[in-house]
């Protein structure tokens, strides 16, 4: 079997999640690690080089996975790498989906190229639940629910306070909301009513643990109007018990199929590491990419546009026999 | 917008389902129900024909729903249809899939028709999950549960031993191996240990009720080796509480991302009555049909081969801005 050689651009969490995502699909190999650091630096035994060259490998590698963050280095990578790569990504930026959709398909088709954006769990799978459970109750609701995860965003946000030397923020669906879908109740859900916040810090010596619980819990945007829990742990603790990166959710679709009958479509995801998870499904995209290419479909496409069958190493035929 | 026209072939429950779902879906019109008993005979409103007359009609239809019994009803109809028709069918044969697909393949390929097969929930959304989630964790492992629901099979089965009238049996995962499965504990799963089935049975008046019950408790295939339970009950409850068919179950995948780390992927659904869920998403597969085939993909095609975004009456900008 011809393998797929992948190339991998960033090597922070994603990127090494990538990493051990391929070593398990067997229809794989990486090409190497593209990095604007030093290659000789990062930790591993793949083969890295410097992001700078990338260019000179274009003819190596079937298709790039774009590691880096969705703030600012995809945004920019991505148009540039899909002119001479196949691409996926799990960028996230859900308010600029479109627009970076529009720079992406305008590079690769212009290249014969095929890029996939946004191929995490959300965006991506849970865009992907979205959509089939609408089509199929389309007179219903749908509703998110987060976690229970860390989120990054609201960790760096507790960093940033004075006084606090570590932290860690879980986002948590509220289980009574969950429960009152299922049972066919009206629920007022947003984000803020559906989901509960904990926070675990550890405080520098002389800091004054009533002011920054205070602090946390008005600060706007992050927690204010949240149901906020503030637990002051010792380092040991913190490092004990919460340095991994767990995280999941649910889309769940409640729709009527006739006047009072009604059926819930529910897709729930429990990840122990919500990296190597994103990076998993990047590299089922990936695969789907490189196919999709070598068929001749060019351009930038989500996962909405991707056949599910090109997702999976099996034949027509395995897939027929015991999958369907 | 112009409608796709839908036309139905057979009018049980299934067909009753593909009905509602058309009614509640604005880009789709009824054009008829076709049926071999006798067209006046139906209790609707819809137009009905007979339907051997149904090549009359291949140029008013865009995508017909084959309604029929997987038994003996699509295995003749499908490959004779989709000749002169698009078809969307939920035929659920696992074991004869591969078969059925090939003849559905020879016949709309040559006719420039697009059919696809298999378009319920198990056979359909399960297969779906099965796909993506092995493809994404490929080490790890895969459990179906169902129910808890009404199986027909199982009901028919109890109701043709002597001195019963009537008769439900409903399927029922076992919670706790679902849980062991979540806590990442090691299962012995297989049909008969991962579910158990419950009978409420109405008896004859003069039937001998514990002959009855050892008789189904021992029944090879249906009841023998799995954990039984059976209810004797009036036929006034019966009728108040066992007249519905609700139906559901879930796909599970727990699979490693790295050595110690683990994610699961968990579909579920619970539904209030099994054939018009299943006819909701024969429709929208319809949908995915028509435009397939406007598109000039023919041939047979399973619920792998459609790329998500076909079923959505949305837009690809709508798609883009709020589903990803």
């Amino acid at each position: 079997m011809e393998k797929i050689k992948i190339g991998i651009v960033g090597y922070g969490n994603l990127g090494k999640g990538v990493e051990k995502a391929i070593s398990i699909n067997e229809d794989m190999e990486l090409f190497g690690i593209f990095t604007r650091r030093d290659p000789k630096s990062l930790n591993t035994n793949s083969p890295c080089y410097d992001l700078n060259k990338i260019t000179n490998y274009k003819t190596d590698i079937d298709v790039l996975i774009l590691c880096g963050g969705s703030k600012s280095d995809i945004p920019e990578q991505g148009p540039l790498l899909s002119q001479d790569f196949n691409t996926v990504d799990a960028y996230d930026n859900h308010q600029m989906v479109e627009k970076y959709f529009t720079k992406m398909n305008d590079s690769s088709l212009k290249n014969n190229k095929t890029s996939i954006i946004s191929t995490g769990w959300d965006p991506g799978l849970f865009s992907l639940s979205r959509v089939y459970s609408e089509a199929i109750l389309p007179v219903g609701k749908s509703y998110t629910f987060w976690g229970k995860g860390v989120s990054q965003g609201h960790s760096d946000a507790l960093r940033r306070i004075e006084g606090i030397k570590l932290a860690c923020q879980y986002t948590i669906p509220k289980e009574d909301m969950i429960e009152d879908i299922y049972l066919g109740k009206e629920v007022d859900y947003n984000g803020k009513t559906a989901h509960k916040r904990e926070c675990y810090i550890v405080l520098d010596d002389k800091a004054d643990q009533e002011k920054i619980i205070d602090e946390i819990k008005n600060m706007p945007d992050y927690f204010l109007g949240y149901e906020t829990e503030v637990f002051c742990i010792s380092e040991d603790e913190f490092l004990e018990n919460h340095r991994e990166i767990p995280h999941g959710g649910k889309v769940i679709r409640r729709g009527k199929t006739s006047e009072n009958t009604s059926s819930i479509y529910d897709f729930s995801l429990d990840l122990g590491s919500n990296p190597e998870f994103t990076a998993s499904v990047n590299v089922a995209f990936a695969r789907a990419c490189h196919r999709l290419n070598k068929k001749g479909h060019f351009g930038a496409m989500t996962v909405l546009d991707v056949p599910p069958a090109l997702l999976s190493i099996r034949s027509r035929q395995e897939l027929l026999k015991s999958y369907i």
